[in-house]
């Protein structure tokens, strides 16, 4: 039921975002938020107001990377004002805006304004978590980065921050500053989906409850899970245009018409999942920074659209290309506060291979994509990293080079457990583009119990690998893996019935599996563990520690639950 | 020097194996066999006849499938008729050649004769390790088959087959068999480099010694493994004819002259790997089926001939081929007594994408193919398993099926640790292909000694990835996995410049791989292990037993070695 219900909400999602209207019923809803701490898992119901307050908690329990960030404008302006006042008072130096725009740059100091104070942050830009887009704000304010990245809305994020005070503001210039304050740019994003789980507000990072992921083979697109990096754009779908620029006719601009009619519609069934799908089981063997993603940060949709290499060859793409170009670039029309958007890039092989199945999709599950998932056209990169699948597609670009964005440069990138930030050397390792091999339990759920009358458990969970590479078998284990047996797979939805392989290496939809084993005999407690294989058989790591890094991306290792049996009451 | 003195007899053994001469220096070489055992390793020089005793104890040690085979014809000639002579007086029913051959199938019966012997073995069809290839020999002598395989030279195989003795063959039927008795098949094998340590002697299995294997990116011909399965044929380049068959042309055959000259000249370096690579190590955890190889299942080397997809494209393939094939079947020249060819299968889109650089490789390492690894001509399918690169090339059969052979559906899948020979189907698995990410510690040996004076240890190894996955970086630990380093890689040979990564897909080439580490200070032994990471971020297991299968293939967990550190006398 809660499923049928999920669909309708995916519907009334796509109508809604485009009119701006919102269905009382979802703007109602009670939201569930979800913490891991200590291997266990609560589930806290806040209504309204005292969401603010399980997020607090959120963030205080486990240092996750969690915010809601509720602005109240009012408040913030009165508290600035405060500042300002008790530093005129305190004796510190007085700087124009001028002074501060003068130094921008690592060799002149970098100085930064915050709620009227000013701050040379030279000496902190090597430590920011965030890499060098702390640059993005030199010589100005912090205050729209951090309504953007809403983690920096936490008290030690300002008690570092005051380390680095050195004045503050002219009166004049602060007065300015704050007329011109931005309203919240993540105001318009669409409402979302009550059940989801969600790990940040601002950008919106949510995925769904486990147990609800593996119900359906094809996952509704409601509780889909949502990985955004900046505020959902608002595109109007009537002047909307794709660029695709360099190749030797020219730039060629499609409108979103024009890439629906000029071009043959494809279809595939395909798995997406984020690089740091599992993170939460890494942050356990020690802290990396990066959003807490249980094991639902991943899920299966069916996609329509345009295929990338049609549209590539209808804009020039020939051999000649071939000779020069390496690397398709996208463009996305979410951007920050200076007008950066989100981008990354593929290697062109996958984009021009009439078996890579690249497609600029417009439809999800049949309808328009939602705005979450990138209304009106997105890059679909099946078998590939969620990060390459660039959402609101303004721009592609054929290029001898790889995107130059943070997020293929500086970002989603594997490093060996002993890297830290501080001997982490980017450039040494490859931008993530196709994924290992994936699988996880997603019932029973970690603590559960399960009662010995009922003489068997039923386990159940999802695999996938990356590279169109497919799941050929799914081992579970009862034991903590001393033993193991093969669970059934299935790639259709339960009532369907199987359906034929697909071609080597275009295997890019996830598998469900199921498994239902008497329970051992003596056992109080199972230690449930599953691991998958692909059809180059390669097999998930045992443990967490090993693939540790620094970015908690890639967590594949065995997933591991534990249930305990229950014995039944005597029949006395 | 070793490996100057390797390069000159790969040279030589092409102008022997083609002249059928044989240096006199290499006939009168010493062989080293290899013996593993718990754990242990041990090496054994044994000459000229002693080899039989080494071998003896080799099998008698480890139950491995290792087998020499001297055949002294004589002798058992003379055994079979004294066996022939106790059976006759021993009141045992007597029958016919005639009545023997109407025993060949389930439903009859299947019947065989062994030194004058009939043997009812209906009952043991379905227990023969070796499956059904034992109906070859339904109705007829064992004695040609065990000839090829000569695992079954062991006392307790004649054991078994004593279980299952009904009569004895007539006199007269027996006198005829004796003339017709063939030659050892494996006679003219070509002679090997001394320095291989063998695994079987008939076929044909040798690997080389990992801290050799190491020294050179570019294996030398004379070391690299050989893996053979029947007997090496002899084939005369001036009539050998390959036939290419399925495609709408009709059947293409080609000359060796035709096939150097009407298509052009293509050359890559990419590593082959035996399926049961380090299938030692799963001996280890529990016996399993197979060549008891160690580490050196592995070797590269360049590969010179003419594309697959472009002799296809000649033969008449075509979009429309497409449409309904699946695979490509390729037939070896060498057979068994039967008559039945080595035989196996890829799939198509391999075979025809330009990007799948499948060779039909006439060169190997800029020489004539040598005997043992091919010669006239043989498959090169770079990033998958050895046993899909048929050497000794007779047939190209373009299909909606995969090859029929064996080694296609029998053999050469992998299996959940769970699956015992009782259970396994193996329809149920897909025939491996694309290999999964491997490494493995070719110096310091398992059990070497480190000074402690030395304040450093050197560790050296290989690490590849199947489907051209390129291998972007290697951990060594040396305390058992808890602490990493990132090792230093190389695709070329020392002296030379590093070269840039092939194109994504298309790293066909192992990478050589080396740490210098300082010792721990309180160590008194290293437990050195390492793991490898390709750019689909696939990483090896950490264990050994929840990858054991049946069949010993996909050996790939981290390798271990443990090394003692000797701490230096006082210098007083």
């Amino acid at each position: 039921m809660l499923l049928r219900c999920c669909h309708n909400l995916t519907r009334l999602g796509c109508l809604n975002t485009q009119r701006h209207q919102v269905a009382p019923a979802v703007a109602l809803c009670a939201v569930r938020l979800w913490s891991s701490s200590e291997g266990q898992r609560s589930y806290q119901r806040a209504h309204g107001p005292s969401w603010r307050h399980a997020l607090a908690g959120l963030l205080a329990g486990t240092g996750a990377v969690l915010a809601y960030g509720l602005h109240h404008h009012k408040a913030e302006q009165a508290d600035a004002i405060k500042v300002q006042t008790i530093e005129k008072t305190s004796g510190l130096p007085v700087f124009t805006q001028e002074e501060v725009t003068s130094h921008r740059s690592l060799e002149d100091g970098v100085w930064v304004t915050y709620r009227g104070a000013v701050y040379d942050i030279t000496d902190f830009v090597a430590m920011h978590p965030g890499g060098d887009k702390i640059l993005l704000a030199a010589g100005g304010d912090l205050e729209p980065f951090w309504a953007l990245y809403a983690v920096h809305n936490q008290e030690h994020v300002l008690e570092i921050l005051s380390e680095y005070k050195v004045g503050v503001l002219s009166a004049e210039d602060l007065k300015k500053q704050q007329t011109v304050k931005s309203s919240d740019p993540y105001s318009s994003d669409p409402k979302r989906h009550p059940v989801l789980r969600i790990n940040s507000q601002k950008p919106f990072n949510a995925e769904p409850p486990p147990e609800l992921l593996t119900d359906s083979y094809i996952t509704p697109s409601a509780i889909f899970f949502k990985r955004n990096h900046l505020p959902v754009p608002q595109v109007d779908p009537a002047s909307y245009r794709l660029h695709v620029e360099g190749l030797p006719g020219g730039v060629l601009t499609l409108s979103l018409e024009e890439l629906k009619t000029r071009f043959p519609k494809h279809t595939i069934t395909a798995t997406l999942q984020c690089a740091g799908n599992r993170r939460s089981e890494m942050n356990q063997v020690k802290q990396v920074k990066g959003l807490n993603w249980g094991i639902a940060a991943i899920s299966n949709a069916t996609w329509s659209g345009a295929r990338l290499r049609d549209v590539l060859l209808a804009a020039g793409y020939g051999p000649d290309v071939a000779k020069w170009a390496c690397h398709v670039q996208f463009e996305g029309l979410d951007k920050d506060v200076t007008g950066t958007t989100y981008g990354s890039s593929i290697p062109l092989n996958k984009a021009v291979n009439e078996e890579g199945d690249v497609l600029l999709a417009y439809e999800m599950n049949g309808e328009d994509l939602p705005a979450d998932h990138g209304y009106p056209v997105r890059v679909l990169v099946p078998g590939t990293v969620g990060a390459r699948n660039v959402k609101w597609l303004g721009k592609i670009i054929v290029s001898a080079e790889e995107s130059n964005s943070h997020w293929q440069q500086n970002d989603y990138k594997g490093f060996s457990p002993g890297t830290d930030w501080d001997t982490v050397d980017f450039k040494s390792a490859p931008a993530i583009q196709e994924l290992p091999i994936q699988s996880a339990i997603t019932t029973p759920a970690d603590g559960a119990v399960v009662n010995r009358s009922g003489e068997e458990v039923t386990v159940k969970g999802y695999a996938w690998s990356g590279g169109g590479r497919e799941v050929v078998r799914v081992d579970v284990s009862l034991d903590g893996g001393k033993t193991w047996q093969v669970a059934q797979l299935r790639s259709t939805e339960k009532e369907q019935a199987p359906k034929p392989s697909p071609p080597p290496g275009r295997a890019w939809a996830w598998k469900l599996w199921e498994l239902t084993a008497p329970l051992p005999p003596e056992a109080q407690e199972l230690e449930i563990v599953c691991k998958a294989v692909d059809n180059s058989y390669n097999m998930q790591p045992d443990t967490v520690p090993p693939i540790w890094n620094l970015r908690g991306v890639l967590s594949n290792a065995w997933h591991r639950v534990k249930v305990n049996i229950r014995e039944d009451e005597s029949e006395e």
